[in-house]
C-alpha cells in the first residue's frame, strides 16, 4: 500500500541587509551579480521567517502559503528552487535505495515572518533562505550552506547571504554557469557580536521602481555604473573585509555609507532616473552625521536598500549615543525596546532635520548582527499534514 | 587741474542655465574646470542684471553695489576682474597716450537684478558678466566676448558663458594658464529662437552647500566622479552640440536630462553626501517623464543646477502641452505670463505628483532663450558719479 506518512522538517531564516550593495544582474534567469556584495545578518529575535516544508504522497501538487495565503509557485524562480533541491534529494536516493523517494512527493510548504511586510523590509532574502534551509532539511542534504546559497540564489539573489550568520560576503563568480557565485562566511556573529542597528521605518508611497527590473534599467542606461562595479565596489570589498576583520568600525562605517551613496548614485544615474530616498531619508543621512559630528567619531552608519528605510549600524557601546539621539526625536512611534527611553545621548539631532524624520518614520526596529538559519521543533504544518492552529 | 569727470557705461548681462554641467575645478584660484560645459542664454526679458560701471578721479576708492547693497570687493574674484580690466585699458593706453587715463581712476560699478535674489537663482553668472562688460564697455576694450570670458571666467565659473547669447560652449582647455579655458558661441539664440524655459522655483530651506566647496568635494570623494568628466561629459558634449547645430529636441532633451542626473549623481556620491534636489524637484521629474509619455514624444527636459529649482524647456510649438499642464497644478502661483491660463493641455499630470509639486513649488518663472549682454543707456550712477534714483 502507499506511503501516506508526511515528512516535516523547519526552520528559521534571517533577513540581511548589505553594507556593500548587490545593485545589477550580469545573468538576469540565474541571478548572476554584476559585482560581489557583503551583509550584516540581523537577529532572528526581531527579523525572521519560520517555513516549515513538508511532502506526503497525500498532498496533491506543490504548493507554498506565505503569511497565510496560498502564493504562486508557477515562477521560474520557485520552480528553480524545487527542481535544484529535488534533484539533490534524488542523488542522495540513488546512492542509498533504502531511503523513501521524498524527491518525487508534492511539496506543501508554509512560512511566516514576525515582522510586518508594510516594514517594506526585503523580506524575499529571508523567505528564499527559509524555504531553501527547511526543504534541504526536509531532505537531509550533505549540501553545506554556501552550496544551498547556490539554489538560494537563484530564489532571490540576496538570499544567498541569509544562509549564514554573521557577515556574509556574496562572491560574484565569474562562470556563466553561476556555480562560483556563491555566499560564503566572512565572520561568525560572534566574531563581532557588538555590532547593532536601528532601523527607521519610513512612510512612502509605492516602491519607485522594483529591484529587479531598476537593476536592469541601471545597468542599461547608467554612464556612471561601469565605474561602480569595476572600481568602486571591488574596493569596497576588500576595505570591508579588513574593516570586519578587525573589528575596526570606524573603517566599516565610511565604507557602508560610501557604498550606500554610490549604489544610490547610480540609481539617480538611471534614465529615467530612480528615486528610493525621500526627504526623511536625507534627513536621517543627517542625523547620523550630527550624532557622528557631535561624538567627535564615527558611532554610526547610514545605509540605504532599494527603500526609503534608514538602517543605521552602530556599537553596543555607543547605544546610548546613537539610539538615545534618535528616541529623543521619534519616542512616540512605535517598535522601541524596552529601556530605550532610558538611554541619553550627548548628541542632539538638530531642530529642522528632526522635524523631518518626526513627520516622516512610522515606527522603528532595534536590532543587531545574528546567526543563520536554525533548525526548529516549531512546525506550521501538523504530523497529519495540515495547516497548523497558531 | 584734475580731471574730476565721471566716465560712465551700462550693460545688461543675461542668466544662463547649462544643459551640460559645470561640476569641478582643476584649478580652484584660477576657476579651470575639469569638464566643459554647455548652456542656453535666457532671455532678460525675464532675467537680467543692469550693471553701470563708472571711473572718476573724485570717487575715494573702488566699491561695488549689488541691489542697493554696498559689497566687499577685497574677494580675491573681483580682485581679479578689476586688475585684468585694468591692465588691458592700460595696454590701450600706452597705445594711445591721446587717451585718458582711465586705468589709474577708482572704479565704481552699481549693479541691480530684475528678479528676487531669493529665487535661488544663480545671479553670479549674470553678476559677473555684467561687471565685466560694463567695464570693458567704459574702458573701450577692442577685446572679443571669448577674451572677455576669460576675465569673467576667474569671477565666476559659469559667468563666462553669459557674455554670449543662445547656446553657448565653456571650452575646458587644457593649459595651466587657463588662456584656453573661455567660452564661445555654439549657435546664437537666432538658430534656434523656439527654445522655452519654464523655472519652478522650490521652496528650500538654505542651500545643502555651497557650489565652490561642493565641487571641491566632489572632485575628492566621488568615486564615479572620473567617468563622469573623462566618459560622460565628453559624449554628452559632442551630442548636445549636434542636437543644437540639428535643433532636434528630442536629442537636445534627454542629453539634458541625463546630464542632470549624472551631475547629481556625483553630488549624491560625494562624501559625506551633497543634496540639492528635495522630494518636490523629483515630483517635478516625475511630471515631466508623465507629459512626455502622454504627449507620447519628448516635448519637456529638466535639468537643475546647484539647488532645488527645476528649469525645464520645452519648444515654442509644445507650450500648450507643457505650460498647460504645470498651470493646471500650479495656476495659484505667482509669475505666470498673461494667456498661460488659456493653455490647454493633452497631458494631465498625476495626482500624487501634483500634489507635492502644489506643496513645494512657491512660484514659476516663463522665459526662453535670449541674446547676450546689451550695452544700454540706463544708468544706475548719474552723470556726477551719484546713485541714480530709480
Amino acid at each position: 500500500m502507499a506511503d501516506t506518512k508526511v515528512y516535516r522538517a523547519s526552520t528559521t531564516a534571517p533577513v540581511n541587509i548589505a553594507v556593500v550593495k548587490y545593485w545589477g544582474k550580469r545573468d538576469a534567469k540565474l541571478n548572476l551579480p554584476t559585482n560581489s556584495s557583503l551583509s550584516v545578518t540581523l537577529s532572528q529575535d526581531d527579523l525572521r521567517t519560520l517555513t516549515t516544508a513538508a511532502c506526503s504522497a497525500t498532498f496533491d501538487g506543490d504548493s507554498l502559503t506565505l503569511n497565510g495565503e496560498l502564493s504562486d509557485i508557477s515562477g521560474a524562480r520557485t520552480q528553480a528552487c524545487f527542481r535544484e533541491l529535488r534533484a539533490r534529494r534524488a542523488a542522495v536516493e540513488a546512492a542509498n535505495p533504502a531511503l523513501p523517494k521524498l524527491s518525487t512527493l508534492p511539496l506543501k510548504i508554509v512560512s511566516e515572518n514576525n515582522f510586518p511586510t508594510a516594514a517594506g523590509l526585503a523580506s524575499s532574502a529571508a523567505g528564499f533562505a527559509a524555504l531553501v534551509r527547511a526543504i534541504a532539511n526536509l531532505y537531509e542534504l550533505p549540501e553545506s550552506p554556501s552550496d544551498l546559497s547556490l539554489i538560494a540564489r537563484q530564489g532571490s539573489g540576496s538570499a544567498c547571504r541569509s544562509l549564514f550568520g554573521g557577515y556574509v560576503a556574496w562572491r560574484m563568480g565569474s562562470q556563466d554557469d553561476g556555480l562560483d557565485s556563491k555566499a560564503e562566511l566572512v565572520a561568525e556573529a560572534s566574531h563581532w557580536p557588538q555590532m547593532r542597528a536601528l532601523i527607521l521605518v519610513v512612510n512612502a508611497a509605492k516602491k519607485d521602481v522594483p529591484s529587479t527590473s531598476g537593476m536592469q534599467q541601471t545597468v542599461a542606461t547608467s554612464g556612471l555604473f561601469q565605474q561602480r562595479i569595476t572600481q568602486v565596489v571591488p574596493a569596497n570589498m576588500t576595505l570591508m573585509e579588513e574593516a570586519v576583520r578587525d573589528k575596526d568600525f570606524a573603517k566599516f562605517a565610511e565604507v557602508t555609507m560610501r557604498d550606500s551613496n554610490s549604489f544610490h548614485a547610480c540609481c539617480a544615474d538611471t534614465y529615467p532616473p530612480i528615486f528610493y530616498m525621500n526627504d526623511a531619508s536625507r534627513a536621517a543621512i543627517r542625523a547620523v552625521e550630527a550624532i557622528n559630528t557631535q561624538a567627535g567619531k564615527t558611532v554610526a552608519a547610514y545605509t540605504y536598500d532599494a527603500g526609503p528605510n534608514s538602517v543605521i549600524y552602530f556599537l553596543e557601546e555607543d547605544a546610548a549615543t546613537v539610539v538615545g539621539a534618535f528616541h529623543e526625536v521619534l519616542g512616540a512611534v512605535g517598535g522601541w525596546k524596552d529601556g530605550a527611553a532610558t538611554l541619553k545621548s550627548s548628541a542632539k539631532i538638530p531642530e529642522q532635520t528632526a522635524a523631518i524624520l518626526k513627520d516622516g518614520v512610522s515606527r522603528v526596529i532595534q536590532t543587531g548582527v545574528g546567526s543563520g538559519p536554525v533548525k526548529t521543533d516549531e512546525f506550521l504544518i501538523t504530523e497529519d499534514g495540515q495547516p497548523a492552529k497558531r
